[in-house]
């Protein structure tokens, strides 16, 4: 459910007509619900009511600080992953102990600032970096809060490179390696571990991987409360799924109704890292057919936005639903619900959008909407090509808000340095 | 062959070791060769002397000001896809008749701009775009050049993403259309169809499929020369493979030896768009370990590079060579050539270097060099996960120079706006 939808034809945001937006700011363009993104938060926070979870939203997917302002504002935490991360999540006021803060490769730097920042607790994916945490600890003199990230081994049945939570990735703690460290633990004299952490991939369409995932968890902590190591925070991670085409993913209800009664049992404080959930459907990116070419073997819509704008199809070979932001009714067009590539200007095959997709009458100037484009779209974007990074924009009932300035081609090159003479 | 060499154990790039670069400017970190950089512009150059080519560098491959400006310098002429990059070369005053202009999806803007500048010519892809053109250059009263992209469908045998020359591909005009537009070419009253273009794909390890495409061009460029119609520049395009394991691409010598002889019979002006050729060979991207985890399936090398800085081995699968920076004898060391997979911190597992890769003892905070990075590396980095991107230094002999500034996190967020109250 989303806040996407065809008035008289005309394809609107909440209050507000798509084709305006384009038309104001421009396209390649951005375009957020409000209304969306809080309608999802608190689904999931409602469907958990009853064990009253830190939602920490996972700032990866979409990570504009407007967006980020009015999560926190209701209430969220932050899942971050970097320096960068924490220095957006402090840019927007999150209390620190709402945040928690994952990644493989923690810099010294990175480490340093959170501590300093007081966030809730690292969750860590090595030993290595467990002494890190503990050594910078020292140095600054800061106990510190850590959770240990366990990798359960279970199979998410999603895209190979979005499953985290098999022992051959690169994430987390086998349980033996984490039984030991909390044997252990007076060794590490700065840490104090507070809690277990797991995620086990993203987009995520059943609750079978999530239940299986923690089961393994719950048993854990259980086996450890008997060894008398109480450890108070459950951190379940996010990777609940959404839909791109006709997948039928778990709704926050049925996914709650499946984990509260596993994780009730440990009494321990519960978290969620949901970021795909929440940010996905609130966001389209709106592009405009710049050709319409057929060839002998295919025919092509070629539109001004491209794969450095948005990766997924060419990254992950994902599927995106693709609306005409207006629909003409027996117009005469060059095509006429014919199957279609549509594709960017970026001088490679790579760059699509959909492949053999049939699609409604349409134009050269028309506007088209690529759709569940709110999450990991802008956040992965890039410059390939020398093409500007696009504008955002936030809608509001009947407002709009520009959330983010269109790049120059003078911000292309801002940070270089050219060199008079070699 | 490049400038990056061991001499007594330690990675040099030219005179200046990669280890005390690495301290100067920190981590990730791309270097690249000046020496290298130019000698495999000049071993096309002199490859091609017979036939007297404009070399056009192919700026997406990577497009560092300082970079442009040095082969500019040389004589190079530059092929652009976008605003942005046309927008870099005249940053650098290359001589706008020494400029292409190749994209399947110019916009309104683009080509205003690009005929004010008076470009060599554009590269057309479609008769949309050729109607476009026309239209734009009436309405600034200025007659434009213009070569008509041919898409010869050949088979180049690299990774699909880059094949470009097939006609299931969007690039390019099938010979019958191109055909028909050249008979009709007095329609395009403020066109000058000046030559024809092919670019068949990218990283082509072998001369055939140039040869078959090559062969076409020139069958269609004689048939139209029959037809009173005389084409004055035959564009090849680009896509020579280079060395990243175990290839054995055509030097450019075997290259020209076997295109010089079906060019030449035309007498027609020839352009060549080489990019990966020229810089691909001349960066490498510098990382540095930061924890070495051992789980009971796996061993993980975690570097503070990622795949938001080279994500060609995510996106195209593609191998790159990963040597220490420092070679250590004897070392006690945590690992010892054992398999690694060399991953970055990003948390996808998409986001790796190198899998199963045997690798030479190292320790914590040891630098890798990631080789061949110079094309596609920098051009096609994001700031995912919110990380800054890194700086480029350029080496000469033995003086190094900052030639892009490491993004900070102010630069994350210059154009975001906050909104107070929605």
């Amino acid at each position: 459910m989303h806040e996407f939808r065809y008035l008289r034809n005309n394809l609107f945001c909440e209050r507000v007509k798509v084709e305006d937006l384009a038309k104001r700011w421009g396209t390649p363009l951005y375009v957020y619900s409000y209304k969306t993104l809080l309608d999802h938060y608190w689904k999931l926070k409602n469907a958990f009511r009853e064990i009253n979870p830190l939602i920490c939203y996972s700032v990866k997917a979409n990570s504009n600080l407007s967006i980020l302002k009015i999560l926190v504002e209701q209430g969220a935490g932050l899942d971050i992953v970097s320096g960068g991360e924490l220095f957006r999540a402090i840019k927007v006021k999150c209390p620190p102990k709402r945040i928690v803060y994952a990644s493989v490769g923690k810099t010294e730097r990175e480490i340093e600032t959170a501590i300093r920042q007081g966030i809730l607790f690292f969750n860590v994916e090595s030993v290595s970096e467990l002494e890190n945490i503990n050594r910078i600890a020292e140095r600054l003199g800061k106990k510190t809060n850590v959770s240990l990230r366990i990798n359960p081994d279970v199979e998410p049945q999603t895209h190979r490179f979005i499953t985290t939570g098999k022992l051959t990735n690169k994430f987390g703690l086998d349980f033996q390696t984490a039984e030991e460290i909390l044997k252990k633990r007076e060794k590490y004299l700065w840490l104090k571990i507070k809690g277990l952490h797991i995620h086990i991939g993203s987009q995520i369409i059943e609750s079978s991987p999530f239940v299986s995932a923690i089961r393994k968890l719950v048993s854990f902590h259980r086996q450890m409360k008997e060894e008398g190591i109480d450890l108070e925070y459950l951190n379940i991670g996010g990777g609940l799924g959404i839909i791109y085409y006709k997948e039928k993913p778990q709704t926050a209800k049925e996914f709650a109704l499946c984990v509260i009664p596993i994780l009730k049992e440990t009494q321990a404080k519960v978290i969620l890292e949901p970021g795909r959930f929440i940010a996905g459907p609130s966001g389209i990116l709106v592009v405009k057919v710049l050709y319409i070419k057929s060839t002998p073997s295919k025919n092509f819509i070629i539109v001004d936005g491209a794969m450095n704008d948005l990766i997924r199809p060419a990254l992950y070979g994902a599927y995106h639903e693709i609306l005409p932001v207006t629909k003409f009714q027996n117009q005469k067009s060059k095509i006429k619900n014919q199957k279609y590539d549509i594709v960017g200007p970026i001088c490679e095959s790579g760059d699509f959008f959909a492949k053999d997709r049939e699609i409604s009458p349409l134009r050269e100037g028309d506007y088209l909407a690529i759709m569940g484009a709110g999450a990991y779209g802008f956040s992965m974007s890039s410059n390939y090509n020398s093409r500007c990074r696009v504008a955002e924009v936030l809608v509001k009932d009947d407002k709009a808000y520009l959330i983010r300035r269109r790049e120059t081609y003078r911000d292309l090159v801002r940070n270089e340095v050219v060199i008079d003479k070699f």
